[in-house]
């Protein structure tokens, strides 16, 4: 049971004028469930990626980044589940070659212009004849209003489908976004299993699409985290269709790049938070917000040192204000020079711990009642400067277990 | 049920000349439960500590460090289980200092030479009336084959108790070492919620005490890890008596030096080794070898990345082959530039991946019949230099969360 997270609302997936999605079931692991999506790109798209910072990174964001560093346009994404493709080897990587190239063949475009995308299970081959098989179903269900149906087709043990989307309005233009996200284990910053795909109809610079799709990594996927596994194939990509007609945005910095890039974070962070609501075993969605950090560095290290503790985690999962282990998790950060007489605590508006030690006003029974919640925010002061950094993770539940020890079953 | 633990062997349990322990009942958290130890040393000894290096040290772990940084000779150690005595602040530090005037008081030394240590829930006060009251039934208690029932003593949510000693001759003379450990959660190297109290009647000069109780920690509890979560109180303590009328050890790189720290880190290392089969909920043991790495820090990163990724630890319980996690958290695990080309994989003697893919030879039924073991060695080449690092650890059982989430309760 995911942690508060409604489905999705199909009034607020807008169509993306440029961007038609097509789904099939190939029959990748399993027969009888979506697993193959194309995502088609009309010409004269801008398209940045952001892509796993795992070294043992799958064969797919091998392709992706050879293929948006070539300087082509880029013009369709392939995405399976029920298959990494990572842990492959060069067979692996000859294989995403494969599915590329009868794509574009397909498309009449060069296979440069196909970012391909696999998710599931690690260090098996990719049933390439199966993918190629399924792509003339995919292709002929290509529709702008597919966005629900894509974020069905790239789930693996996601329970719900998540997809959001925003409208803003810009030189009296009305300009949409759309977006989709998988992932719900594996999932730790730079980024998580996790695959994403935002797309507006904004006119946008190709210049300025990196600074983008790192901007919207940063404020999203990269602070969200359920098991601290970084995953083999995490890809963020952000497109925009050049279709809207407003005057292209050339630079972030510009009022109509803030707003722009506002409306996109929107939906990013929505998506993002949503992995971790619908984390493998969440049970609650806690927000970890560290404050009074020398450097943001510092706030995050603490922030995952907590996000990421299995006796934190499974004390939330208790409902057991056990909030010593979050003190101790605070002291193991990393920080060498860190005076623990500084340390507050606050758990939403209780106020645990002052100078490293209990609060004298503190209630067990208060910290009971917000442990009880499904969402709660805890709150770390490390007096010693100015800078904050917040990240969002789940508990650790039996769930957990139970799903990540039968997962290939 | 811990993975293939015997009892301690009382036969191996070799009483320490000048090197008295008492046990006693003092109700610290629970009645009914050995929870107060007093382990009384003659004057003479040689002592040395190393502790958690968590920021957010407890308040026992920071007199002990004063203590032994006084220049005092240590005649005593005070050890209550049920409290921590950590995120307990300025009254922390009084409470803890009060024990060891207390006891220094009824030993007619001073309180500096009494090295203090607590273990047990984080942020509540100790209580001291308690731990006062109980002293002269421990010290009366006091006897030289004790080191069972000091195992016992020191326990928390370990499932038994850890013990082990070990006899050498040395020019002529017997000389005898016995060890206590206690630690079952919270443990990561640097080093564990973990007690390590290992003694020798060996003549050693008080100069060389630091490096061996460096050299000890670093081939044992500074290697093993159930959750990642690095303790408050973690510490080793090793003494020597100076009774065994050896010929004084004044160099540990001497012969006679190398017989004893060889014949201390056998014993610390099945100390170290026992909390990880004693490990929370473990079901299994976990030797991750590291080879090839270009230094021995970055072999270790590789390890710990196994070692503390829940996706790993949960496939190992499950019996699950899923041996992609493990390239995955090779992946992770921060070498900015490792070619993952150069990576192999064994599974005991199942070789399962070469130059980042599997290997062709490699066989599912194989994997499965080492993941059914017991005991499991996970043995990665990084090809890329000549250090190499090992680990010990366990997996990740529905049994960690059920403790977890129950232990305050």
């Amino acid at each position: 049971m995911p942690v508060n997270l409604p489905l999705p609302d199909v009034a607020t997936l807008f169509p993306i004028a440029g961007v038609r999605i097509g789904v099939t079931e190939a029959g990748v692991r399993k027969v009888g469930r979506k697993d193959l999506t194309v995502v088609l790109l009309d010409e004269g798209a801008s398209v940045s990626g952001v892509f796993t910072s795992n070294r043992f990174c799958a064969a797919p964001v091998q392709l992706c980044r050879e293929h948006l560093a070539s300087g082509q346009s880029m013009r369709a994404m392939l995405i399976n589940t029920g298959n990494a493709n990572a842990g492959t080897g060069a067979d692996g990587l000859a294989r995403a070659q494969s599915t590329c190239v009868a794509l574009a063949g397909k498309l009449g475009i060069a296979a440069q212009q196909v970012l391909p995308f696999s998710t599931g299970v690690i260090m098996e081959p990719l049933p390439i004849d199966r993918i190629e098989a399924g792509l003339d179903a995919a292709i002929a269900d290509a529709r702008l209003d597919n966005w629900l149906k894509a974020a069905e087709g790239i789930m693996t043990t996601d329970t719900q489908p998540k997809a959001y989307g925003a409208q803003i309005t810009m030189g009296g233009k009305q300009i949409s976004v759309s977006g989709i996200s998988k992932g719900a284990g594996m999932i730790r910053p730079n980024m998580a299993t996790m695959l994403g795909f935002i797309a507006t109809d904004a006119c946008v610079s190709q210049a300025v699409m990196h600074e983008l799709s790192l901007a919207l990594a940063e404020g999203s996927f990269n602070r969200v985290t359920v098991d601290g596994d970084t995953s083999t194939n995490d890809s963020l990509v952000v497109i925009a269709s050049n279709k809207a007609g407003n005057p292209e945005i050339t630079s972030l910095q510009s009022t109509d790049g803030q707003a722009l890039k506002a409306a996109m974070l929107g939906v990013a962070r929505q998506l993002a938070q949503a992995i971790v609501r619908d984390g493998e075993g969440a049970t609650k969605f806690i927000t970890v917000q560290v404050e009074g950090g020398r450097t943001a560095e510092e706030c995050r290290k603490v922030a995952y040192a907590i996000a990421h503790s299995p006796l934190v985690k499974t004390a939330f999962y208790a409902s057991d204000p056990n909030l010593g282990r979050i003190l101790a998790a605070v002291g193991y950060a990393g920080i060498d020079d860190l005076d623990q007489t500084g340390i507050e605590l606050y758990l939403d508006d209780v106020y645990v711990a002052t100078r490293g030690g209990r609060n004298p006003g503190y209630r067990e029974e208060d910290g009971q009642r917000v442990m009880k919640q499904s969402e709660i925010t805890v709150r770390v002061g490390l007096g010693r400067g100015a800078a904050t950094e917040t990240v969002w993770t789940c508990d650790f539940s039996h769930e957990y277990v139970t799903i990540n020890a039968d997962y290939r079953s």
